[in-house]
């Protein structure tokens, strides 16, 4: 899949009417730019400095045409060693990774690989704070679950289980739906992670 | 200039013999080796988890041929909007550029860009530890300068001047060489700048 810089502008694409409830928020938007819509949000407003991190590339060739810009005409696509989303909030560091499924009643595991797991333990040793950010598009529910649940629940079978949306309630916290911010994961920060109710 | 993915293993090039001194420590490695030399130490360790973001890259075409990784066939660089370093430690968000120059007095204000410096101001404005840190590779000198020392020199008149050595030592911090991690600038923020100490 190729991974695009997350400035491109969303389209306004009309759903088609879906059975009941028609979310008339949001429409179109993938949940990765839900969330950079929110981290250009909290930057114009001054409320914190969150980025997401470019796709590393492996850069193997590279034209300079002559009165035009340089050409990269050979590079594949490297892993990322960290999560995508990393910033500072008063002070505090936040590191976290965005995944999103269909699904009804549990989040695929294999959505998470075992380098973003090691970094995100990294991280929650550092006391930074880690979380991820997880959407159920077909509920259209979003919930913010710190990294050691994430962590603890991975290593149980290395990342073959499904994570159930039960144990994602029980331990998360629902993100309220909101048309901007779209994706408000800072109040959810600011109210339950901060100081002492860190990653518990 | 190309930027190659950061793990390139440094060459160990023999350099030639110069009047003076002659260092053996981190021959043939440029500055930003050493750094990513120093992070991966400190990563191993389990002191910080400080990485180099990516080259933020705009693809346009990608090929995927059969059995075979996709390949990237058209991409242009991008500009960064932030800083190339960042990470945690101990809680803390570091996020700091690396500047070098063959200068012996003065080290020129053009290496940064508006959007850097902008940046830079956001994240000290969010109490991040926001830093450069400037190698004069002929004096084989390397400073830890805050950043708000960085950014109001830089609006004097717009980065067009080039900033004293003098005004480094002044309000910065002389980084000892070492072997290993070879830039140690974890301890120079250890130090001096956490808590009541920052960014003073």
């Amino acid at each position: 899949m190729v991974n695009y810089p997350h400035k491109v502008i969303p389209k306004n694409n009309i759903k088609r009417r879906k059975k009941g409830t028609i979310n008339f928020a949001n429409r179109g938007m993938s949940f990765e730019k839900m969330i950079n819509a929110s981290n250009d949000y909290y930057l114009s407003r001054g409320l914190a400095v969150i980025h997401k991190k470019p796709t590393p590339v492996q850069i193997v060739r590279v034209d300079y045409p002559q009165r035009s810009r340089a050409k990269i005409v050979e590079a594949y696509f490297r892993q990322a060693s960290t999560t995508d989303y990393s910033g500072v909030y008063q002070g505090y560091y936040l590191d976290f990774e965005a995944k999103e499924t269909r699904q009804k009643n549990s989040m695929p595991m294999k959505n998470f690989h075992p380098h973003q797991i090691d970094h995100m333990e990294r991280v929650t040793e550092q006391d930074g704070i880690c979380f991820v950010l997880l959407h159920f598009s077909t509920l259209k529910e979003t919930y913010l679950l710190p990294a050691p649940y994430l962590i603890d629940f991975y290593k149980i079978d290395q990342g073959s289980k499904s994570m159930p949306l039960t144990y994602i309630q029980e331990h998360g916290y629902l993100v309220p739906q909101a048309a901007l911010p779209s994706v408000p994961y800072l109040e959810i920060i600011a109210k339950n992670l901060l100081g002492g109710n860190k990653n518990e």
